[in-house]
């Protein structure tokens, strides 16, 4: 069949921009005859500063988080609680626990979440240097921050088993209802979940206005 | 303010792809953060793509839009009519027309439209080389198949006026209720002029069976 593109040129940037995630040819085409519409300096910077992340990017050698410097301003950070871990997917969950600012301990990433379907398995992670950071001490709590769904189940239970041998407490993030959702609304596995780990009125109260 | 990204490198990335219209920097960052999951060669070829299709893109000599060559292939398509042009704003607009496969003339690509807002005026737009096609003769019609908004009706009336001197038939797109519209959800000024601009029922039937 004819490409509907007029041009090779044209048709190769659509290619790419459709391979992005969520991005469809048409939006991919939108994007690319704004591209299109910059100056060749805003081009060139766009696609340099893609590169130099891929080239340079550095990962923390600590919690391996996404970092400039060899060891991320979290973990150099001498007034954060260097006693508990919390074990994240990714640098997007470490900015978004960040933002709530009640969490003052230190981080571990994983890089991403054991997931068979996409062929990530347990090696692929950075859990064998989790076990590195418990095992040399001095962490007292390891809090399991991933997703609430399979592959995050499956990550976290992993690595509950895997830190069995250690001294470590390790929990997991509350599961409920979220705040400012109607219980009417709240699925039935979150909604009974939330009744079995329900909590002394007093101390949610207390959770609030502290 | 800290900034809540981990690493400049990232930051200046995520900046980049949340100037695209559409993105924000939520998504800007899972964008980001997919390309840094794909290998050097991936993010190379991302790059490079881009940049080579700014650096040596190409404007049909005849109708302005983008092509590989000197002259488009539908320009030296030596089965299209050449005594009729259709306006259009961009490529987009050609690959949209070219899908119906009712259209067998030439096009002129504005490559763009008026539009004080942006600062867009006539002489930014091919439209001198529009006249000096219709100029050059051999040309009986020129369908003006622009967007039915403000800037596009300011577009269409300037360009009318120009070609007003020149023994040219101008026409514009039909407006009307949309195939598959309820009337009932049509808005009144498309069902106003759809009243106004009625066809013979028969000349409609023959629309779609020829």
């Amino acid at each position: 069949m004819k490409s509907p593109y007029p041009s090779t040129l044209l048709e190769n940037a659509v290619n790419e921009f459709a391979k992005l995630p969520g991005i469809g040819r048409k939006s991919a085409l939108r994007l690319v005859l704004h591209m299109l519409r910059q100056d060749e300096e805003a081009v060139t910077r766009f696609s340099d500063t893609l590169l130099r992340l891929k080239r340079e990017v550095n990962y923390c050698s600590c919690c391996h988080n996404i970092s400039d410097t060899k060891v991320c301003s979290i973990c150099a950070d001498p007034s954060r609680d260097t006693t508990t871990l919390c074990v994240v997917e990714n640098v997007k969950e470490v900015m978004a626990i960040e933002r709530t600012v009640q969490f003052r301990g230190l981080y571990h990433v994983l890089g991403g979440i054991v997931s068979p379907i996409d062929g990530i398995g347990p090696s692929d992670l950075e859990i064998a240097s989790l076990e590195e950071r418990v095992k040399a001490g001095g962490i007292q709590e390891v809090i399991l921050a991933l997703s609430a769904t399979m592959e995050g189940d499956t990550t976290n239970f992993y690595i509950y088993r895997k830190l069995q041998p250690y001294d470590v407490k390790v929990s997991i993030l509350a599961r409920g209802v979220s705040i400012g959702d109607e219980i009417e609304y709240a699925d039935e596995v979150t909604l009974g979940r939330s009744i079995l780990n329900r909590i002394p009125f007093n101390e949610s109260y207390k959770l609030f206005t502290k």
